[in-house]
């Protein structure tokens, strides 16, 4: 039963509606009328890292889809899904969404202070929710979170870089890719012998520190003076490491330099913000107004990257780009899930005043040769490209403007043992 | 293979060693040498939620039992100990402790900026890294952490309360039972509509607080001046709100006011501890020393309790504690765990210079009449009673003391649906 089938038959079943004036027929029906009758889980993976997808089923027969953020995999996510929040929101409305997260933040508040897997969990039902409510209400979700946008797409960047940035051929290789896809800014991972995701400690030696840069400046040369590049740390440096590459990147000119420091808030990121002389961002690790709220107001970074799917769900990420805007602080995405949570992501950016760029991975295989961003578009069901010219491209149509390919994950993407939803 | 037997297989196989002076001999061969081989995790229901055992074990023979903090099943963690931290430390020598939680805490900061369930399963497996280390060395835990300690036990609280703490003859009737058994402390949760883990709102109504403050007058009256009796409130009120609460019960002269301002610090809550006349105290849904640090630093409360399960573990546990100390913070413990994380816990606490009490839950049908606290007693095939007094008893045997009780876990307490560990 699709939503105007459902407003009919709520009218007939309450004749009382007949009495009132024909402008409140439309939406009176349907307030607090829809009820959420499932919640389901199921690990996929369609994008880049595991997907728990969330659909979120309601008696008018409109349905909601939602991601949650990766972990290891998924099965933690799915678990809280399932058992947490699946029994606080049903038989609710789904209007009533910050109530609902409010209950959810509450309840799985022991399982790490409103961080993490629990929040991640969270977040694909609020996500899921703002679907619904997208359906509900017969507007693209762009419109209604937050006193909606006017924009029919949002910049993007591509988290790429060349195969060797010491190379002026490779940097060259690279520039000739991202201007001729329309690419207008890039953020590219520092050279480090040392993985982030495997480190040994928090310093780097000078020689660390020119390689680093002589790699941007010849990005910089290739791409010349008008692309925006961003300096990719992943918080490992101390401050005096910090601030050296941020000095020896300076003459490149980045639009940011992203997690010098480790990902707790202290006043060293005050320090390495006055001290900088490029603009210092952070955000990727971090959940919530109350994370991002010390950097915000003692002036510990420049910019922000919000990743709605960590942050605690689009409401929250909106929450949190207002009161960055009352300090005149620009606000990007961090973003590695596929390509649903994507343009749920990018919906929360439309309606951001001060917003950058979001970011995207171009480096997929199921992308579908530049089609797509973050994993394969197909699964969107999109009535538009996802992205032409290093922009993501929003839907007019309701929630996110995702008919859900359910064929396709199904037969290429569920995750082994996974049963599909219902 | 016991120790005693590998050191001497050991010196077999390195005939160097024969040329070493004698006192050597006996630490040599084991340094470096002692290998983990396996790393398991197995979902039990010994305590009074889910408890996702840990086991590590080694070429040496020796073994390490930890438990990860519950979350809703437990699944999220299970996946973090299996298939994060195992690939980590298999190989690798136990005693590089700090090391190995460095490059854990790094490698899963992605799921949850270290929080939450990935910062749960680094601590089952730090635990019992910590009980292996003891084994190796031959001492209790209590004894190698972080400068050792004198004492044999750990002073405990139980959290309970009268069944109706407005009736004087339910107060009298606990009193009984806590002086009866010998404890010196109790925190009591107070009485309110909205429960915790299903609040509506922040706010206090002004007969809230009278019938809050005459339940705690009451408990007064009948436990005697010298007991002390903790408020425990759960991270539900607004400034105004837990400041009348804080009024309300000075006259009973608790010795803390927990957790009445919601989780995350701002400056509220300096000016809560500033106005206050009786000691606030926080900690139990915050993870590692970036969440204590603010709190601690900026005086935003008099005490702090930390859990070990959620904190990142005994090493981080104690990072915290020395630098609470630094500012003359009393430190307590908060925990909800199983009895093995509770012993895990105890002998932490046991190396914190200015410890004040230990939180245990005596209210579990599993306790085996007061012979254990928060589960059954006779899973950790302990040399001490578990609880003498209102005291945990520390062990005198080498890492926790523990020698799990298999059979009987296996027997009552496996969820079902898991394999028990080779």
């Amino acid at each position: 039963m699709n939503r105007r089938n459902f407003i009919r038959n709520a009218a007939v079943t309450v004749p009382m509606m007949a009495f009132l004036p024909g402008f409140e027929l439309l939406a009176n029906p349907v307030k607090g009328k829809v009820k959420i009758t499932d919640v389901q889980c199921v690990l996929t993976r369609i994008g880049m890292r595991i997907s728990p997808l969330v659909k979120i089923s309601t008696d008018a027969g409109l349905i909601g889809i939602g991601e949650c953020h990766h972990d290891s995999n998924g099965l933690g996510a799915k678990d809280i899904v399932l058992n947490v929040c699946k029994p606080i929101i049903m038989g609710k409305d789904p209007l009533d969404l910050d109530y609902h997260v409010f209950k959810m933040s509450t309840r799985t508040s022991y399982f790490g202070g409103n961080h993490g897997v629990a929040t991640h969990a969270i977040t694909g039902v609020e996500m899921a929710l703002w679907d619904l409510i997208g359906k509900i209400t017969e507007q693209p979700v762009h419109k209604i979170l937050g006193g909606g946008s006017h924009v029919s797409e949002v910049r993007a960047y591509a988290s790429a870089r060349p195969r060797n940035m010491l190379d002026m051929d490779s940097c060259k290789e690279f520039a000739a890719l991202m201007l001729g896809q329309g690419w207008t800014a890039c953020k590219s991972d520092i050279d480090r012998d040392q993985r982030w995701n495997n480190l040994d400690n928090r310093r780097l030696s000078n020689t660390e520190v020119d390689k680093i840069a002589q790699g941007f400046i010849n990005m910089r040369e290739a791409l010349g003076p008008e692309f925006d590049i961003a300096v990719h740390c992943h918080w490992e440096f101390d401050f005096d490491s910090a601030l050296r590459v941020a000095n020896a990147v300076a003459p490149m000119r980045p639009i940011w330099l992203e997690d010098p420091l480790p990902i707790g808030y202290n006043e060293q990121w005050v320090k390495l913000t006055e001290k900088s002389p490029v603009p210092i961002l952070c955000g990727e690790n971090l959940y919530t107004r109350d994370d991002f709220r010390p950097f915000i107001v003692n002036q510990g970074v420049n910019m922000i990257e919000i990743d709605v799917s960590m942050a605690g769900g689009l409401l929250e990420a909106k929450k949190i780009a207002d009161l960055a805007e009352t300090y005149y602080i620009p606000v990007c995405t961090h973003n590695v899930a596929s390509p649903i949570a994507t343009i749920a992501s990018a919906n929360f950016a439309a309606t951001v005043r001060e917003f950058v760029a979001h970011e995207t991975f171009i480096n997929n295989q199921m992308n579908r040769a530049g089609k797509g961003v973050n994993g394969d578009p197909d699964v969107l069901g999109y009535d538009k490209e996802m992205i032409v010219k290093g922009h993501l491209q929003l839907s007019d149509r309701p929630g996110f403007g995702i008919e859900l390919n359910e064929k396709l994950i199904k037969e290429k993407y569920l995750v082994q043992g996974e049963t599909w939803w219902k």
